[in-house]
């Protein structure tokens, strides 16, 4: 693989893509890649601070249109910030959710927003990772992983709503892998680390470990 | 003058827009109409915190997009918690900058933004002011009045620029003024206070108190 790859790992929480995103830097960094590992919201100074801005206080403070305002604001943050000029020294950047995240979440949760999801993206964000990888497992399975003990205080406030919200965040995120089949790859997230670690480098066209 | 009626009044720093725009709330009220005063960037509880964010801090550490987002944010949490629910109950909104001081400010000022700013503003506020006022001076009085010690310590750090920023401002404004007859008029701001709130009686249709 060469450098300067845009990497987005995407999924349902509980499906282990966060954790199979260190587990890939990792990798990448053992065979000699430079990599930024990041993640969204989030992974930039001034976008870490309007993260912090969306995600705390009340959840309904702000109206689904200010926040896809306010997320945006941010991913432009970061994408100026950190994934363009680490993209243009070479390096590999794997981020921990990006636009995808925003169509799902936003366009299956809070109204109709999809069509404004899209336009906002391309008016003021325009680029696609070049590999998204679709974390995919049953989500009943993956709301239990999220019920550990150390994820209990996660500020995550999207994992409050339950199997049947999980169910269409799923459906969505395999809506874009087939609505976008050269971007994105559907990864099983069922089994153990190990083995999904094996799928992802298999996506990514690289020999498994 | 029908209640429900959205005013704002823009114009460079110095040209008295903002005292003005309380003589007129104070007089609409003594007339027994309600009115709600409000400015931007501001104006409501969310877009205070996004101003307070956006403003403080080294100046650069927003790009003129993000800084246009974040903008975009915070206009459409005043206009949904604010302004339109405001005219909803038959109230006058006078608002002090709105969103012809983002086409001026980021269109003028940080790069070829203005099509941006336009396209923005069509795809998440889509809503002009029912009256624009426009306060115009030459932009060297308008400046020395800038300079009295009580607004030295102003947070605008727009008014940091200069004459030759300011006469570029002043040029945008007019533009507009030019461009959007039926919505704005232009008050010449020169002379006492009590000459231009009588003008500024006069562009509302309104008998001068």
């Amino acid at each position: 693989m060469s450098g300067g790859r845009f990497i987005s790992f995407e999924g349902i929480d509980g499906s282990g893509k966060s954790t199979q995103a260190r587990r890939l830097a990792e990798t990448l960094r053992a065979r000699g890649l430079s990599v930024d590992l990041t993640r969204e919201p989030g992974g930039s100074e001034g976008a870490e601070e309007i993260r912090r801005l969306v995600l705390t206080g009340d959840p309904g403070r702000w109206s689904a249109e200010t926040e896809l305002l306010l997320f945006t604001a941010a991913r432009r943050d970061h994408m100026e910030r950190r994934i363009l000029p680490a993209l243009a020294r070479g390096e590999t950047v794997i981020t921990d959710r990006f636009a995808d995240s925003t169509r799902v979440y936003q366009g299956t949760t809070r109204g109709a927003l999809r069509d404004l999801v899209d336009r906002l993206h391309e008016l003021m964000i325009g680029r696609e990772p070049d590999l998204t990888l679709i974390f995919d497992m049953d989500p009943a399975a993956a709301l239990a992983r999220t019920m550990t003990p150390d994820r209990a205080g996660s500020e995550d406030r999207f994992e409050g709503f339950g199997l049947d919200f999980q169910t269409r965040l799923r459906a969505g995120f395999l809506e874009i892998a087939a609505a976008e089949p050269a971007r994105c790859r559907v990864i099983d997230a069922t089994g153990d680390p190990g083995q999904v670690a094996a799928r992802v480098l298999d996506a990514l066209g690289q020999v498994p470990a």
